[in-house]
């Protein structure tokens, strides 16, 4: 990651330089931009395409200005290499003067640079502009500074009867532990959709937690000419929405603490006092109140008219401290808040309990978040959570504790999408960002239904799933269009030759180690084993919900001719309606032009879509249902306490809620270790939990981490701010 | 809090519902909107003159409308009639049509509205149009929504030049429990100084907790005529700084708990391995690291040339658990959190400690945020803060993790200060709010400054100090004066005949609890008690600094003239320029006009400002300086363990920071229960901290609650969302 200035070097060098250039993992793209006598077809040839930026190797000069790769959103390039000018090539600006105005005749300088940059070169349109090209009206925009907005609810209203675009999944094959690059293949076609088919297109991301950022992960806005910008403000604070979810979980959890206090040390009488407290002389039960008396069949509204019993089942929640589901949340990588105890000071009285703090993206309220599809259903899930048993054995609810009108209030700016761009000035939804394990991976409900009205019948919505398509395809079908109503067109399923290779047979991959030599030398029996393993279970996956395949290869530079052949072969055979490489990463949407048009025509196509099951079937045969036609298990196996807690479910009414598998994404299996696509194993269920408010059911294939940590060295040594230009380093 | 809507009233009617009215508590003002032959003198007897919202029982019909109280700030007071009609009001409205247009001959109706009300029925004008207004630039706004946005700080550069306006600071005496109205004066005086007196003015507000706002406390938006609206953004997430705070701040937490798992775990070769890891073979410490090594006395830039002593210098924190002063914050009254024990995963190997969470608005960062005057100081502060103290007594900072250029990222937007406006639209800067007993209890410096620029020479900036002046005011001119270099002009005190009774001797006042008789009734020998104790004690303070004094006594409806008479007469005897009731709360900012005058003739007086301190005198002898001079003290007398501290902090070489008085506010000694101006007292230390990062030293006298806690029913309860409308109820 670093900027090279060369000027007045010989051919000879120039070529050299590129060649080491091609090899550096670190550059991810070359702006070439030498005097037009310099650019010799030696010098154009020593550029590896993949790393060539404005696809100066095989046309001809100047095209990026000339306008090739521009369409109303590209902003000018040329502000992106003055900027870069201005950083690092001082002694060059002296030489051509301050007001330098860049033409490829007279700016001569080779640039190589990293994500960050890549993002920061770019000058982003006001995002009032880029809300203005896609039809909104001003007073359906909150800007929030000048790179994001907030798109309000009452668009739906206004496009009510405008058709909707194709909707396009983005789903993957198991990926290594690296990941398979979804993010950049779904903005990447996006790029190519907006600017080189002139389809509008909109992406759907989910936010990604910032914990992570500061920890090993890095940031989620996709990487090198495949970004959503400024990619700092994708990756922090954003508009706020996973702050606003921390605020509300963590006053349920206060909420609870505080209950039980006042609960253990006051009276009946005591109780139904404060929480019922004369105002002048007058009592009154509160909306909320009132809505949790009728649920315990108590119809009257005049507090005087309770009876003692009334009274006293109206005023504890008798939470059994052992049954609490509701855990802290922080969005921080803090492993020492995993497991903890609370209660410690003496004002608590001795109620001490152990609980834990999850990362805030896990929060049941972020999955709501997700699923929602109006102010009203959100308040509504919001008060139906349940986060805790009674001594008794009833749920308690959010509404129970009195929080609920709360959270909405909390929430209520949460539940509009987050508007931003592509490198390229695609317009880009980022909204909600639910775990993948524990909940269903998947970006928001209403971002999807916004874009597909902006988009118009003809346009196209590219949305993406979490981990690959057995886990986060299966919840997007089963959980997410079940709840929205919508029917996606295409999935697009992204391959690697290196996850490809690993589930031929190849060495174990690990993050921080180096990739052992298969994955870097050809070897075609291991791609061909991993493309009729894996590659081919996940296509048939997708068709068991009849909705047509299109691979899409995310070619890395290591990646040969043959390797990609043969993966786009097998593919077709495999059933996949079309199967192209993608060079997105360092070409923009110019490198996805292909996967655009194979899209374009896949949506084309009658497609199908059916549901793998009806929720009305019992819990466990939905269970078993995706064990063995999604995972390809013989059978599933649960544990006593899955079996008691499914037997619980059932009594309380929550048995026709769909399934939320928490299960390795490394694995087809629920064996991590397991490649390719295994069979013969039992899936073994250790457990059973709801997500009431967010309507699933989700039975635990072994145990899934819900805080991440922070290792010796985390990210966050090399991030800084320069404190006069305001520019960020060390995110990636 | 409803509202009534009466049609073809008789005389008789009205005149008896008006004088209900006039007692009711709940009812804040009355808007008197009848047709004009209605408005007999007997009707405009029958309503008391704070409860006279437009102030049309002593002027003609009609005045609103033709605008006695508009300026370029007000919005049209027609609007929120209308939202009132519109919800309160259909068979009104069927009568006049569905296009109300208001005026005063064909509406009639009474409405009584509460705070939530009136700050929803005022429309805000767009805070573009408010920037513009005030004269900033389109480039120098960051919006957040329509209501709200951020102001970059390169308005100090372009305003550079610009000489100051006047600087006032609204200060209180000590309060009793239920607060006497601070943050209502400062909204009220800026509107009489903005829509009046017609001077530029500008309010300076801190940010309130949102924890509160859901537990006892309600909103600090102000109150009746004098709010900042919309309250409730005010009181929620605002444009996001609490939420970054606390990310920041809980970052630091994790990287100390981890740091200290690692170092646990790991030898100092693989420490060293993994804090300074060989990229492509080559090794390279990041900035971050070399400040680290140069704090130790390393000068060596090379990881090769490190002997494995300075290895094992750089690479071991080796933090004391027991002496790590860092605690996690949240912005939710979480009680249970105050005593916790954490890192009892089996993932953390037995490292356990027991720590506590904060409130947000309790972290250093806050008062770094509110002390920084650049982007640049706030980042040396960050890399300053101690979190701890190794086992060889050293003290660890932030840079020391690593973490500062992190927390400069994450702070990057947080250190711009928010514009939103009054009820009658004066602009209004929400800026920080650090706890005003472990901290400074003030506004940013930011905001001040940037407000200082704008309005001008002869404008205004009111800003506010947390607590009594004793507190609030002292650390105003001791710390944050001395940080940012300006000197206020005038000190506005603001007192109740509440407070003033209580400390003449009057029964104990508190929350929740009927006030007594006294303080209902005319006790005019009360009120005397009170002004020639504390009222004349917190002017001599005042005084102590050379600063004028205004007195304002925040007028409530069961003060008699005489006391308000008795009140201004003894205030002035004491030394006050000038004391003036204020009837902001019912007038808005026409209640707070004489006060206005009385600020604007004081700030023209010449002022002569001292510090009271000189922060190079030893730690003991500030401390003491205090006690005596501003508290009444006779003397000190401080704890074995403050005064090791004190040792300790002299040896580090924090001697020459200056003092932040942990006291209670309710008292100006250090017993809540001691009204008045007590002395022959000797203040007991209890213990001394340090805010290294933000600059000063903390001596705690007594213990200081730094997490609130939710009562048995909190306000939550009655806050809800309507989901059709978006409007928020509950909250006040």
């Amino acid at each position: 990651t670093h900027i090279c200035l060369t000027k007045g070097c010989s051919e000879d060098e120039v070529s050299k330089e590129l060649l080491k250039l091609n090899d550096d993992p670190r550059v991810h793209g070359v702006f070439l931009h030498l005097p037009s006598t310099s650019l010799t077809s030696r010098v154009l040839n020593a550029l590896k395409p993949e790393k060539d930026v404005d696809g100066i190797t095989d046309l001809n000069m100047g095209r990026l200005v000339r306008g090739d790769l521009s369409n109303s959103f590209v902003p000018p390039i040329a502000s992106a290499v003055l900027d870069l000018l201005e950083k690092h090539g001082e002694s060059l600006l002296k030489e051509i003067g301050p007001k330098f105005s860049i033409s490829l005749s007279v700016a001569y300088f080779l640039c190589f640079i990293s994500d960050i940059e890549i993002s920061r070169a770019q000058t982003p349109k006001p995002v009032t502009q880029l809300a203005e090209e896609i039809g909104l009206l001003p007073e359906e925009l909150e800007a929030y500074g000048r790179n994001k907005a907030k798109v309000r609810l009452s668009l739906l209203d206004r496009l009510h009867s405008q058709p909707d675009g194709k909707y396009v999944l983005v789903a993957g094959i198991t990926p290594t532990p690296l990941g398979e690059g979804k993010s950049t293949v779904t903005i990447g076609l996006v790029q190519a959709m907006s600017a080189h088919l002139k389809h509008n297109s909109f992406a759907c991301l989910r936010q990604p937690s910032q914990g992570p950022t500061f920890g090993v992960k890095g940031g989620a806005a996709g990487g090198g000419y495949a970004q959503v910008i400024p990619m700092e403000e994708f990756n922090l604070h954003l508009t706020g929405d996973i702050h606003a979810i921390t605020a509300a979980n963590n006053l349920v959890a206060a909420a609870i603490d505080a209950r039980m206090l006042h609960e253990a040390t006051q009276s009946d009488k005591a109780l139904f006092n404060r929480l019922v407290p004369s105002v002048n002389g007058v009592r009154s039960f509160s909306p909320i109140q009132i809505s949790r008396l009728r649920r315990l069949g108590i119809f009257k509204t005049d507090p005087a008219a309770l009876s003692m019993q009334e009274i006293s089942t109206f005023v504890r929640l008798d939470l059994d401290p052992s049954k609490i589901t509701w855990q802290r949340v922080v969005d921080t990588n803090d492993r020492f808040l995993r497991k903890i105890t609370v209660g410690q000071a003496s004002t608590e009285k001795g109620q001490i309990r152990e609980t834990g703090f999850d990362i805030a993206v896990a929060s049941e309220i972020m999955a709501i978040l997700a699923l929602a599809d109006s102010l009203e259903d959100m308040k509504n899930r919001l008060a139906r959570m349940v986060v805790g048993t009674s001594r008794s054995g009833q749920p308690v609810t959010a509404e129970d504790l009195g929080v609920s009108g709360a959270l909405a209030v909390l929430m209520k700016d949460a539940i509009k999408p987050t508007l931003m761009q592509t490198l390229e000035g695609s317009p880009v939804f980022v909204h909600a960002g639910p775990f993948a394990n524990i909940a269903h991976g998947n970006s928001s409900v209403l971002a999807d239904k916004l874009a597909l009205k902006l988009v118009g019948r003809d346009g196209f919505v590219v949305t993406e799933a979490g981990f690959g398509a057995d886990i986060g395809m299966e919840k997007f079908f089963n959980i997410k269009c079940r709840a929205s109503g919508l029917r996606p067109n295409v999935v697009v399923l992204v391959a690697t030759v290196r996850a490809l290779k690993m589930h031929g047979g190849g060495p174990n991959v690990s993050a921080g180690a180096p990739l052992p030599r298969e994955y870097i030398d050809e070897n075609l029996s291991l791609v061909a084993g991993g493309c009729r393993s894996n590659l081919k279970k996940q296509i048939q996956i997708a068709h068991l919900f009849g909705v047509p395949v299109v691979v899409a290869l995310n070619v890395f530079k290591t990646d040969t001719q043959a390797e990609i052949d043969l993966v786009c072969q097998i593919a077709k055979e495999c059933g996949a309606s079309d199967a192209v490489p993608c060079h997105h990463w360092a070409q923009g949407g110019r490198g996805s032009v292909e996967l655009a048009k194979a899209v374009d025509e896949a949506a084309n196509r009658p497609s199908n879509f059916q549901f793998l099951y009806n929720t009305e079937m019992p819990i466990v045969e939905k269970i078993r249902t995706i064990a063995r036609k999604v995972y390809g298990a013989d059978d599933v196996e649960l544990s006593p306490e899955a079996k008691s807690k499914i037997d619980y479910y059932n009594q309380q009414g929550y048995g026709s809620l769909p399934i939320c598998m928490a299960k390795t994404h490394l694995s087809l299996s629920h064996m991590p270790e397991k490649k390719g696509a295994p069979t013969g194993f039992v899936l073994p269920i250790r457990d059973v939990r709801a997500s009431v408010g967010a309507g699933f059911i989700y039975p635990l294939v072994g145990t899934m981490s819900t805080m991440p940590g922070l290792p010796t060295r985390p990210c966050f040594y090399d991030i800084d701010l320069d404190p006069v230009t305001e520019e960020i380093t060390g995110l990636f």
